[in-house]
This record gives C-alpha cells, sequence and structure tokens, in this order.
C-alpha cells in the first residue's frame, strides 16, 4: 500500500513560518532567516548537517552514471519499444540519457507523458525554502522541455535517522509546506509521496504532465547562428558552501580575504531566492520567442549539461560560452578554494538552476528583456551556436558578470 | 537537467546473472542463488549489509506519519482544488491518506492520471531480484486500485556510499536490469530515473498511468457479507531476516530450536519469489468478479493496511481476519524471537506483498480458483466484512496457513 496520499503541515507548527514569510507566503524579499530557537529547536540546529553532501552535488558523476547505462539502447531494441519509437510521424525520443523528462507516447488521443523526478540532500538551513528548491528543482526538468502546465506531482522524503522526534515534527512539515506552496505558485498540486527514514536526509519529487506534442519542444533544434540565453546565475554551491562555512573557521580563514561575511550571506540569500524561482515564464517565453531546444543547470554544471544538450543536436553545431553570469563575489570565493569547485570551469554543480536556451539570434534580446519585465530577474546572452561536432566549450578566459543580490 | 532518461545494464555484466537465470529471465524456479564469486565479488558480499533497515521496514511509523500529515485535509480547501474533487460527477478522491495511488482528473478528454511511488532499502542479497521486487512493489499499488495497464515507470536509485567502486558496477547494473525485466514483465517500460549516492543502498520507482475512470476501482464500496481474500502469503520480513541470521550464530541461537538451515533457505527463497510476482492477474480479476476494493499489503503489515482500507470504506462496515496464510515455518520463528515482528498481530512488514480484496461472497473461491489455475500460485479467504464502524480486527485465535515453499 502507498505511504500516504497528501502532502502538507500541521497547522500549528505554521507560527514561526508565517512571522518568518513576513505574513505573505509570495514575499521572499521579506522573508527572515529561518531561526531555530522561534521553532523551539537548539539554536545551532542546522538541516545541512543532516547530510554529507549538498543539493545537487550528490549526483553520481556523470561519468560513471554513463558507463552505469551504457549499452543500453541496443537493449532497448524489442519490437515492443520499436513500436513507440516514432509517433504521429514525429522522432519522440522515447529513451534518451541526458534528456531532462521522459515523453511517453498513450494509449488516448494523441496525447503524451512528460514525466521528471528528482531528489537530492538539504543545501539550506531553512526547511521551509528546502521544500521549495526542492519543488522548482522537479518543476524545472518539464519547464526545461517548454512544457508549462504540471499535471501532478508527488513528494519524496527521507526522514534522517539522526533527527530528534522534536526536530523531525518541526522540519519535515515546514519542508512540506514549502514544497506545496511552489507547487500551488506552479499551479499544481501534490496529491502523494513517499516518506521513509534514511542516514541523511533527502528530499525530492515527481512531476508529471499528460500534454499535446505541440506543448513540448524536443531540445535538438540548434542552427548554427543561434545563441545561447541563461536565466539564472550560476554559483549556487558555492554560496551555499561558503555560507556554511561562516560557522567553520579553518574553512572560513581560507576565503576571508576576498569576501566579507555580509557578502556571504547576500549571496547565500541571493542562491536561495534563486533557487526557489520557478523557471515557468523562462519556459513560457521559449514559446513565444521561438526557441530551438534548452535544458536546466543542475547537477552536472553549465559545461555538463551544455555538452549533453549538445549531444543531442539534429544539425551539426557546437556551443561557445563566452560569458558566465555569477553570483556576487562567488567567482572570487571559488578562484580563492583552489578551484575545488571548478566555477569558471563550468562544473559547479548547481541546485535548481536557470534555464540554458537555444533561441534565434534576432530573438534573444527580446527575449531576455520580457523575462526581466515579468519577474524582475535579468538573463544573460552567455555564447553562440557555430558550426561543429555537437560539443560545448567554454573559452580561454571568459567573462565573468557578477550578479548582484537583490535589494 | 534530469539525470537519465534510460535504464539497463552493462551488456558484459550479465554474464554470471544469465547462469543464475539458468537461461531463462522468466524461470524463478530455476533460478540459482546469487554468488558474488561469480561476479568477481568478495564471497562475503551482502547487498542487504548497504542498509540498516530492510525493504518496507524503513517505513516511518504509521501513527508518526498521520501525526506529521494531520490537519491537513483543511489546509486542501483553496477554490482550485475543490473545483477538482468531482469529476464526472463521480467523487475522485483527489487526496486521501491511504489510498494507494493518487488519482488525479486530466485536463484532457475525461482521462485520469494515477501515479505512485515507492523506494525503500535492500532486503534480499540478490541485487537482479532485488531490482525485479522494486519494481514489483511500485506496480503493486496501481495493481491494488484496479490499474492493470502501466505506461510508464521512473527508477530511483541511491548507490551508497560504502560500496567499491567495483561492487558498485556489478551490483547497480544488476539491481537495473532486475528492475527493467520486471516491467517489461508487467508490458510497460521504464523511461527515466534518478541516480544518487547515500549511505544506504536505496531502490524504488514511479508508476503511472492515464486512463479511463473505469479502468480503476475505487477502493471504498465493501459490503456486508463481502469476505476478504489475500493473494500471497504473509511472512517475507520474517523470512529475509531469518536468512541473514544463518550468518549470525547469536541471532541463529535463538531461532534454531524452532527451524533448520533448509527450512530458512526454503522460505528465502519463496519470499524472494512471492515479492518479486507481479499482483497482475490478481488486479485483472478483481474486474471479473466484481471487487468492491483492494489494497496491497507491505510496510504497515496485514491489519494496517486492512484498518486503512477498512476506514475508507462508504457503508458501515467493519473487516474480521481469521486466518493468516504464512510461509511455512515463519510463524514458528515469529514466535520464538518473542514477536519482534508481531506477525500474527498483523504488523509485520511486508514487502511487496499480496492483494487485500473485497469480494462478494459468491465471487470469492471462483476468484481463487481462477488465480490458481493462471498463476499457480493460491490465494486464500482470510475474513469476513460485517457491520461495524470502518475498522480492522484479528480475531484472538486465528488460524495459521502454513504455505510451502513451490517445488
Amino acid at each position: 500500500m502507498g505511504d500516504y496520499q497528501v502532502a502538507g503541515v500541521q497547522q500549528d507548527a505554521l507560527g514561526a513560518v508565517q512571522l518568518e514569510l513576513g505574513g505573505n507566503p509570495n514575499t521572499l524579499a521579506l522573508r527572515r532567516p529561518f531561526d531555530p530557537l522561534a521553532h523551539d529547536l537548539e539554536a545551532s540546529f542546522r538541516l545541512t548537517r543532516f547530510a554529507d553532501l549538498k543539493g545537487r552535488g550528490c549526483k553520481v558523476p556523470q561519468e560513471v552514471l554513463n558507463k552505469l547505462v551504457e549499452g543500453l539502447q541496443q537493449d532497448y531494441n524489442s519490437a515492443a519499444e520499436h513500436e513507440h519509437a516514432h509517433f504521429m510521424h514525429m522522432a519522440i525520443p522515447r529513451i534518451g540519457i541526458g534528456l531532462d523528462c521522459s515523453v511517453t507516447p498513450l494509449r488516448h488521443g494523441g496525447l503524451c507523458l512528460v514525466q521528471t523526478t528528482d531528489f537530492f540532500y538539504p543545501l539550506v538551513d531553512d526547511p521551509y525554502m528546502m521544500g521549495k528548491i526542492a519543488c522548482a528543482n522537479v518543476l524545472s526538468d518539464l519547464y526545461a522541455m517548454g512544457v508549462t502546465e504540471c499535471d501532478n506531482m508527488l513528494m519524496l522524503l527521507g526522514v534522517s535517522t539522526k533527527m530528534t522526534e522534536k526536530e523531525r515534527d518541526v522540519v519535515i512539515p515546514l519542508i512540506m509546506r514549502g514544497f506545496k506552496d511552489s507547487a500551488l505558485e506552479a499551479g499544481t498540486t501534490v496529491t502523494g509521496g513517499q516518506t521513509v527514514v534514511n542516514p541523511w536526509c533527502t528530499i525530492g519529487g515527481v512531476a508529471t504532465t499528460v500534454c499535446q506534442p505541440n506543448e513540448y519542444i524536443v531540445p535538438d533544434n540548434a542552427v548554427v547562428g543561434d545563441v545561447l540565453v541563461l536565466t539564472k546565475p550560476l554559483g549556487t554551491q558555492v554560496a551555499v558552501n561558503a555560507h556554511q562555512w561562516l560557522d567553520q573557521p579553518e574553512r572560513w580563514n581560507r576565503i576571508k580575504l576576498v569576501v566579507s561575511e555580509e557578502d556571504v550571506r547576500k549571496a547565500y540569500h541571493r542562491a536561495m531566492d534563486s533557487m526557489a524561482r520557478l523557471n515557468r515564464i523562462a519556459s513560457r517565453l521559449m514559446h513565444k520567442y521561438n526557441a530551438h531546444g534548452a535544458t536546466d543547470i543542475t547537477g552536472f554544471g553549465l559545461l555538463g549539461h551544455a555538452q549533453t544538450l549538445a549531444s543531442h543536436q539534429k544539425n551539426e553545431v557546437s556551443f561557445v560560452i563566452h560569458n558566465l553570469p555569477v553570483i556576487a563575489k562567488m567567482a572570487a570565493v571559488a578562484k580563492a578554494c583552489g578551484n575545488m569547485f571548478q566555477l569558471l570551469q563550468g562544473h559547479s554543480a548547481e541546485t535548481s538552476g536557470g534555464l540554458l536556451i537555444c533561441l534565434p539570434r534576432e530573438q534573444a534580446a527580446a527575449y531576455c528583456k520580457d523575462i526581466e519585465q515579468q519577474e524582475g530577474y535579468q538573463a544573460w546572452i552567455i555564447g553562440i551556436v557555430e558550426k561543429g561536432n555537437r560539443t560545448a566549450r567554454i573559452i580561454d578566459k571568459p567573462r565573468v558578470i557578477e550578479v548582484p543580490a537583490k535589494e
């Protein structure tokens, strides 16, 4: 029997979170920092201590994963599958490593099932925000395919074996509430899920849509002359680590010459805000401006996902990235760490990152302007599509664009 | 970006498993025990050591879960949700604690999205069988709702941080292969998933169907006079634990007076076989014999799930259970353990257990006969539906039916 088919939170646990929300769940700017004491927890409580890895940094390395799943394409050559490989004369990529969603033709009326799942570990200490980020991150895979309507979500939760009962009873409902609020913001609902106990706290979900083939954009249509647009800044993983190091003097000493405490706190909040933001409007505008394909930037970093997207192209194209928009000061922090993050090489993991979109050159500026008008957030033209062998690279000395925290 | 949209195994890792399968993946009876040496692993390799909890025993306790999600129904009273609460004049249980699947009305042509997710920890040492069991367990939630066609599956994998590279490269492809083979057996495919590293090995999935409302059976229609049928024996958790104790003298000494090594090995294989078996035919026959509702027996044990099913009934009924079919010798083992399993009280966790079905009295015998003819496995009438207040109980001295291992 399924675990539960419901999601939410105890009413009495919501006093503190309402305060933190400044009475308005949609006004992130007004959100106060999570205060463990206000929830009757120890002042030292940190959600991020309930896992040894953070956010999308938990991914199995891309090359390992490729090894584990290699040789699968030929494994999927039975008649049953060939039957579905084409649909309405469109080559539907029923199976394909690296696509953001699976697309499955259905038995009913030319409809397709578009699905994705993702789960990871806490990377911010605010349980409510962690729930929002997890939900935004799952939905982002749909948005990357141009699918703007999600029909249903499931929530996947691992309650850490190391949490006290009190911690569990405070934290889990807040995570659930954040997840659900984000789902409501996306115009969908959470109707079920699964909760287990696990050494590390885990949070994730499943997003599903049933749609007409014209509702999604197969991300394989880039042409020479397109430009690449990115809709959120890089550096989320650097920011959440730097923030954690505020409590760890030996770590903090490594970066304090290049960054102030205030800088780090601002970057952390900018990162949280960015990770919790839905890519939905970015997705909707892909249709308006005739995007040729997109992906979202998560665990494999900008370059990892750019390479996967490039490898799926029908045309002989390559992606060249010139600009790296990075949360303010985080490029300096990454450099001071001796490049453990590989941020400027494009390998730093992101969580709930932006969409990387191939747009016709003449549409890109209008796309960026439109998204800024609708959301108040910038998007950036970061590269170009040229003739090539379906690879992606970052130029030798990319321009780093410092993206300040929003006031 | 999503992790991968594919599932399977390296061809070269399949030599040993083909041997273990006796050349025929569908002939479980011929399957040899998993031999770590044949896969170049240490003889002492045990998949079950990569988690401290087993199978559905990892569930957050039912009462804790209820507390975490209590007060949610009133939380779901926004206009947006009420709008969907009825559909085609049917009260579709869009949200409901304890239902096996979520059912979501879709924007398209009177169709519904039926979904479920489940994940847990290794409880058998054979990675291939573990994959099959995980898949059968996820699908079982659909089958409990009378949904026999699954349109798509996603796989959720946690690779243990404690596995060596070698272990990982052997074990993970085998788990994937088992999962995928079970999906093929069910007439569906695995088109995606998510793989992370985690302290404990984790395996699970998502099953999704888009169907007409007449394809599923809302499990709320039991009437006085119905009987309760169970389609798999109880005792899987006892059997997998007893099997693990063969390696642990101090544990083994507690049960060796009531059971032989041979008994335990037989029970273990019976349990594996049973857990890997799909509830699909059981589900199909629910339609033929006009079932009034069903659930599947997993982490909360027979009584836990019976109580949840009873609580959802429209009519004023209660369930009374008289018979407990148990894998041979496992009742004695459970008793010898001082009832740590609470097997005869109905609380022992099961993994990928049978369907518990409310059937019209005059149909039940035919149902049991039909399933035995089609599958070669017995089903049992274990109780009755009488007038009551939507609860379930096991009588004082239930009859234990010893279910022998199939030869």
